[in-house]
């Protein structure tokens, strides 16, 4: 069948999350350059179609931790969470990403009118 | 509402392709090493949860073209096409990349049982 | 032969664009977007090994009449310049990357004391 | 002052290492797919200018083990070593990425006539 608009908006909302995460994994990171590489990617992905906003959060405790040795790190999922709003043919989705089992876990938190 | 299982199916579907995007975006690719990164972007994306497949076509005849003066070109998605197919919670889901307009498009194709 | 001081620290700065570029390249980026991406490409860099100091400096007409159809375009060596000050070993290395004959050329302006 | 060939030549031979790591580094990668991944970088990067051969091995057995708990893992510098040959003007410079006490060194091992 075709999607149903809602599924559709899900769609591009995880669109989003695979885009911000395949961009960035791998920026060179540090406590002190944190801040600018979240900011960076949040209005990054942005740009995107139907994207209404993307809130990046780089935990700077486990970026200070990965960072001892050598002065800095490389991004992974480890470092950081974002919530991703999507409003796409009149729905709005939800969507996050955060830590569970060791394991960066992306899902949809609603969806909506 | 929390989402169906055919909107989080969907959900997984767009994080494959924003990734499969996002990652090989920017590779040096030309007629000679076309078919080896196709390849590579297929079976690294296949690797992500709940993928089942990824078919990748690299256009040999626009990467001849935009090599033309330097030897070789970056990806972008006017060079190639996809397709990722996705099993998430019992439900199937088809999606293609493609150009329309100008612009590399992705979409879901069907939402299935 | 082994390389010389000189010579391993202009290894260093090459390998700083090349990071640079291609953990970059692909990006969405807008007139919007462009202030925040160029700061974290160059505080990211600037965590490097021997790295003294990057400059990106986003070409905003560039991006703006790239992002005209779409409201956004994604990096390319196009849409930027960036200059590399590496010290390794002793040795500052200065480097540039600027379009030349439509190709972003770069290269090593001065290798000092 | 102004480079010699040979230091531009190892200028070159960095760019190659830093385009490989960071277009790949993040990359889903498992031992199923560790082969076409490692071809498709090698054929990459041997697009650039003055870039002779690249040479990438995938360790096997480490990324079974960091692929032990999701299936799979995300590309990073511990999971590959590589070699690179450049020519540039009628200097061959071989370089090579390593772990060496736990982060993936890159470095100059011969600068020839």
């Amino acid at each position: 069948m075709e999607p149903t608009d809602a599924q559709a908006a899900c769609f591009e909302t995880g669109i989003k999350f695979g885009s911000l995460y395949h961009q960035f994994a791998g920026t060179p990171v540090s406590p002190k350059s944190a801040a600018s590489l979240a900011r960076a990617m949040e209005e990054a992905i942005e740009n995107q179609p139907a994207c209404r906003e993307v809130a990046v959060e780089v935990d700077e405790d486990a970026v200070a931790e990965v960072s001892a040795d050598h002065g800095y790190a490389e991004l992974t999922g480890r470092l950081f969470e974002a919530e991703v709003v999507v409003e796409h043919q009149g729905v709005e989705v939800v969507a996050r990403m955060a830590m569970e089992g060791g394991y960066p876990l992306m899902r949809v938190v609603s969806v909506g009118g």
